[in-house]
């Protein structure tokens, strides 16, 4: 059984400089990683994945050796595991489960890297990784705790910031639907949506998140997608129907959102997790053009987007969500994880909602 | 059988304060008018409709009485005959179909309309409209013949501006295919999309569409839609992807389109005139899912527009069509048809590409 600890934050600004000092310097000599052993035919398993030991190499010039403190576990990586092609590469087999990591300079022989400093990386899942340099990056040091780099301050909180302000663009008083509403890209969607003034209805599995939702997060009103009852529910809490829908769920939440969607909405697809690990289309009718025809009647906008190719946007996001988080208009929450061995298990049960906050493991900190 | 003459004009702007001069002043007394006589169940027949002759009432004050000089034939009406929901507003059994005209004020007991003068209407299929003067606007004197009101300076002509320019968004050097591309609209968006540097592709049907489209209105490559290897010819004319695909068919040119749309790729949404006399939805497998995930990893736009949400872009657009018109930039042919009495029937042709260009009647010109 994996440790899972729960932590929430309503603060995540330190002050200006903080960074961890460097720890134990007892020089390990060997790495654990996990790697792809498989490709998932649709729901993955943990027959998927495989636990290895490899020694750590010598630096050459150049080089340094970081260790994984963080590392963040995301839906967007199941379609890595997949042969296909997919919008973001692909792992290959046997090669390690590459995702974004908070880590930490061990040795260096590169002279843009100093030991003991922490870093954004994309070591993947693994305890040490020898790296040229490329893809890593300081972690400003405002963001405390350095993990808060992998979530509301790292990429899942600015592709709610991107998704929501730049191509969703709410204004007062309109409705905003999310679904996986307190998870690390909705419950920071849903926040800044109320913070600009608008009606807030989230979509979530369990009870307790539906409560945290309303309670916690201050959404005007949560529905499960467990109720049978879902699509007369949420229609219920959008008297005024749906003027954004801030997409990264699909399935039946998209089904009840649909006949909500007013003239003019706004659809950011940023993920559809309910599709994943599908491997056929459902069967008929058609609905491909009932869609179209939607999108024309209604004049709707759907765009799907990636947040790498919006990185202009971390400044503004940095300073916004930074803000708002030291004044405590946003409420983060974490879903620790202790053990990179516990990060396949924790990762599965991303698709069936088995997290509550924002994933990630703790590998080494 | 119906009159039918095409024009193909250069140049559609006159000198400002060009009019028409009021006609024979013999005084009507009964209105001919074609009305909605049933719902087409799928594709429409002569039977839909009715011709009627009814008696012209005296005006009371406010009043004017207009006569139709040209009616807009336009592929949206199909929506408008249905009884269910409809972006444009139903007409109703026994009514006169409703449709944009240029008119000519015959008599008035308005102070805003004089005898004589020419304005924009929406009379719908009829030869004299007794009005209060709502909807009713003199046309702009620019507007030379006064017909184009109804086409390339007129509502075809504004969704091709705002669709290609605000939605579409065509950056030189970029790819833009359209479908119906020799129609009212697509004529525009192609040659706009030209004057703005991109390469062009059309689609359309018939052997001289083709040959009219690359010869006359300067695009690179026409494909036909009834060549069974369509979709392997669209692939090598448009040798990097699709960037804008201008979206007024919907069927076997959109799924010709699909596979071919880059990253970041965008689709107005103007029309879908292959399904609107669909009564029910293809067979599976539900492709819905599949169009969702496309938008996602593709980061596509997709967005319906309607044009009388645009109305602010007219000054804009008058000013920069008319004068691509003068200097031969665009070209616009008209497919003209004479007698409101073969409305129905020229109707019923843009459902099979039977026009040529943009249709109208001319009425009572």
């Amino acid at each position: 059984m994996q440790t899972r600890r729960s932590f929430l934050h309503t603060s995540g600004l330190a002050a200006l400089g903080a960074t961890l000092t460097p720890s134990a310097l007892a020089q390990a000599t060997h790495n654990q990683r996990v790697v792809l052993a498989s490709r998932p035919a649709g729901k993955p398993t943990l027959e998927n994945f495989r636990l290895e030991k490899r020694a750590i190499p010598e630096l050459e010039d150049g080089q340094v050796l970081m260790k994984t403190l963080y590392l963040s576990l995301d839906p967007y990586m199941r379609g890595r595991m997949n042969a296909g092609a997919s919008y973001a590469d692909r792992v290959e087999l046997d090669s390690v489960m590459v995702v974004g990591t908070i880590s930490r300079i061990e040795q260096s022989r590169n002279p843009n890297f100093t030991p003991g400093q922490v870093v954004m990386s994309y070591s993947g899942w693994q305890q040490y990784e020898v790296s040229n340099g490329q893809g890593v990056s300081p972690l400003d040091p405002r963001i405390q705790p350095p993990s808060y780099g992998l979530g509301v301050l790292g990429m899942p909180g600015l592709t709610a910031y991107v998704g929501l302000l730049d191509i969703g663009q709410p204004k007062p008083g309109e409705t905003v639907v999310l679904a996986a509403s307190t998870g690390a890209v909705g419950s920071v969607v849903g926040q800044i949506a109320k913070i600009k003034g608008c009606r807030v209805v989230g979509i979530a599995g369990a009870k307790e998140k539906l409560d945290y939702a309303v309670n916690v997060l201050g959404y005007d009103d949560c529905i499960s997608h467990r109720d049978p009852d879902m699509a007369k529910k949420l229609a219920a809490a959008c008297p005024d129907g749906i003027d954004v829908y801030f997409e990264n769920v699909g399935g039946s939440s998209w089904e009840a959102v649909m006949p909500l969607l007013n003239n003019h909405a706004r659809v950011p697809v940023c993920g559809l997790i309910a599709h994943y690990n599908q491997t056929e289309l459902p069967p008929g009718p058609d609905r491909m053009s009932m869609l179209q025809a939607m999108i024309l009647t209604r004049r709707i906008k759907m765009q799907g987007f990636i947040i790498s190719d919006h990185y202009n946007r971390v400044g503004d996001f940095v300073t916004d969500v930074g803000t708002w988080l030291a004044q405590g208009k946003i409420k983060y929450r974490e879903d620790m994880v202790d053990g990179l061995e516990n990060a396949p298990e924790a990762f599965l049960g991303l698709f069936r909602g088995a997290n509550f906050g924002k994933l990630v493991v703790n590998v080494g900190a």
